[in-house]
């Protein structure tokens, strides 16, 4: 009975910073409980991949289960976090009793977010999930298929017609591999079309894309998403969407489907706490990523704002800060049960990329700017890397180099039964 | 404008008789419409793996458009045949103008039937699409995470009941890869289940199991089955399904998850044709696979009732019929176009296979008759040699070594938003 000694910790989340702050947890006396509403980790910055029919849920996904076999102190469950029961240090969950901590992580990460247009949720999906990709894929090919049973051309160009809205990594990767799609894999497969008519619209509603970049990799970009014959349009604010398209200002475009990557970063928590929230419904941390007056709740990843030392905006939500953070959690865990004084979150940046296409990527290692094929080399070898699982690994490098020397695509499949046929 | 000239062949439906039918037609100076529901071709005979996380769906499906990229007579329409128009000779479509044909294949496959108990099959899904493949095993593995989170000992055993009805070849196959999935691949992931607490019992209407099958060789898959912990009962008729579990006779089996197998090869023909159907709703055919008094009018595969010259039965919802129905049929369209007499149909029966689980299989090649490691072995080859396209092979091979190796499954996902839930 030793573990009803141990304190409990539970996690919140089984994405990039509950993981890592679960892992990092093998070590202490502890017992750990991962809860997620989700049956498997994700690996996120391949979910485009999925979406544009180059590689299977699968092979982004393990089932958490799975990953934390091995770590005897550690247990998952599948269910959804209702509330936080701060006094009496419980979560109430959904599917099961509640669960008693002694300490807790918060990391239930982002959701879509359409800032208040939620009528625009139907007709432009975004990408945070399986779903979500498996549902762009659909909509993305039948519109292919719509095309090239259309004999009026008018409405054959409006299906061979897709917009993008949000100019950051997950809008530049879909624009360019729309446009990727069309021109290589589908090429030689239609007969009534020409996929290569296909027109590529990326919306980008301030003055740059990829803004979070120095200015001359945004302009890289930009240039090679040109060469791709993506129309990239900044400065433009989308002021309505529906089945027919998108109006900005006073244009309207004529589009059958319409992506949205603007909203990925700012969403509410899945879990109200007693806290202050940012303008994008992240909770306001403390230096040591625990809640203000909650020494024993911390709140890490997408689900928080932290502030830096150095002042001036948020962390960004990416996963290498989600990670730190969860390295960073577990160790105070550890020091405030040996009653040491806990520490100050401190964010090492290694840098930032994102992939345009084929050979085509910009990347920023601190003062270092690349971009093109070797900063495209630099994108694929650090996602190899990061791929939780070995086996996934093996499968994806098998996918992409199938797909890079056959210009071909594995995954080319609509499902579903109940989405919007167009 | 030469192919204005050419005789239009339609074909409706891109399975094994549809895609066999088209190809075979390469050669001819015919021009091929293809027309699917579904944009890719279904190598069904692996169905349970998806359904058991042992392959993503991507890795059994192709785009029919990828298959028949290099074919210059044939193209591809996604769309649904809705009527045929016997006088006028067209199809009619959902989603786009009426097809003209001068000579029509209808290979339209086979649905799951529930016999007139339709309230069945939202509770117990059968296994026909890449749909319920990932319904089934969302089901499944929901069932061990109901059973993990559940306190209550009575009501964790009925998550941990599965029951599979239908002792043909699917059914032997799901019921056989669920006790593997729970003795092996799960065994270690779970900390409040022992997953080999497992029960799956498989009902069977008939005397015994595997029917079509020797007698001897349904013995063999009974001990088989029985020997990995499975509790087959023959001669049982289920009365009642709903979400406790079933009824047979007097007896109630509490189970939280219910297989369909039992109807699989019966189904209606989702185009109404002016010809007899039999029991199972298939099209009467005549000796050269056209339908009574259309001879430009051809029927293949399962949507098919074929009575061999030799008498007895009608030929079996297999591939192998299929296929060379479909290289017939493609034959007999080009000697009617030569002016030349039709041929009869005749079956070549090579054998047929079912696997039980790692390692276990029975198989039938005319007289031989082999069970055990090798027949497995045999299944393995066969299955591998007829995927379709060679990238899927590969892939394939990967899995199925990684999962024999190491016991786990690589496709172990919780997706889709609107099923039930655990």
């Amino acid at each position: 009975m030793a573990s009803k000694l141990r304190k409990q910790v539970v996690v919140i989340g089984g994405g990039f910073g509950g993981l890592a702050v679960t892992r990092a947890l093998a070590g202490e006396a502890v017992q750990v409980t991962l809860v997620d509403r989700r049956n498997h980790h994700l690996f996120q910055p391949l979910l485009y991949q999925v979406a544009m029919a180059g590689l299977s849920p699968a092979e982004i996904a393990v089932p958490i289960r799975s990953v934390l076999r091995r770590q005897k102190n550690a247990r998952v469950l599948l269910a959804e976090a209702m509330r936080i029961d701060t006094a009496a240090h419980q979560v109430l969950l959904r599917e099961a009793p509640p669960l008693a901590y002694d300490f807790l992580v918060v990391a239930t990460g982002a959701l879509t977010t359409y800032f208040g247009h939620e009528e625009w949720r139907n007709v432009a999906p975004g990408l945070k999930d399986i779903e979500d990709a498996v549902e762009i894929r659909r909509r993305v090919l039948l519109a292919f298929e719509a095309a090239e049973r259309e004999p009026d051309p008018e409405v054959r160009r409006r299906h061979l017609t897709f917009v993008v809205i949000g100019g950051g990594p997950t809008g530049v990767e879909l624009a360019g591999a729309i446009a990727e799609l069309a021109s290589y894999v589908l090429a030689r497969d239609f007969r009534a079309i020409n996929p290569e008519d296909t027109r590529v619209v990326l919306l980008e509603g301030g003055p740059r894309i990829l803004n979070t970049f120095a200015p001359q990799l945004s302009e890289r970009a930009l240039r090679s998403l040109a060469g791709m014959g993506v129309d990239v349009r900044t400065g433009s604010q989308v002021t309505h969407i529906d089945d027919a398209g998108v109006i900005l200002g006073g244009e309207r475009i004529q589009a059958g489907t319409v992506l949205w990557a603007a909203g990925v970063a700012a969403a509410p928590l899945p879990v109200d706490l007693p806290v202050p929230l940012d303008r994008s419904g992240r909770a306001l941390v403390e230096r040591d990523c625990s809640l203000p007056g909650h020494p024993e709740i911390f709140c890490i990843g997408d689900a928080a704002a932290f502030l830096p030392a150095s002042g001036k905006a948020a962390l960004p939500g990416v996963s290498a800060v989600a990670m730190q953070q969860g390295r960073f959690v577990a160790r105070q865990i550890g020091r405030r049960i040996d009653g040491q004084p806990v520490e100050n979150f401190d964010y090492l940046d290694k840098g930032s990329m994102a992939t345009i296409g084929r050979s085509r990527a910009v990347a920023e290692i601190g003062k270092l700017r690349l971009s093109g094929f070797i900063a495209w080399l630099a994108w694929l070898l650090v996602h190899i890397y990061y791929l939780v699982d070995f086996r996934n690994r093996t499968i994806v490098i098998i996918n992409w180099a199938w797909s890079y020397l056959t210009y071909r695509r594995g995954a080319r499949l609509i499902t579903g039964r109940d989405s919007k046929r167009v």
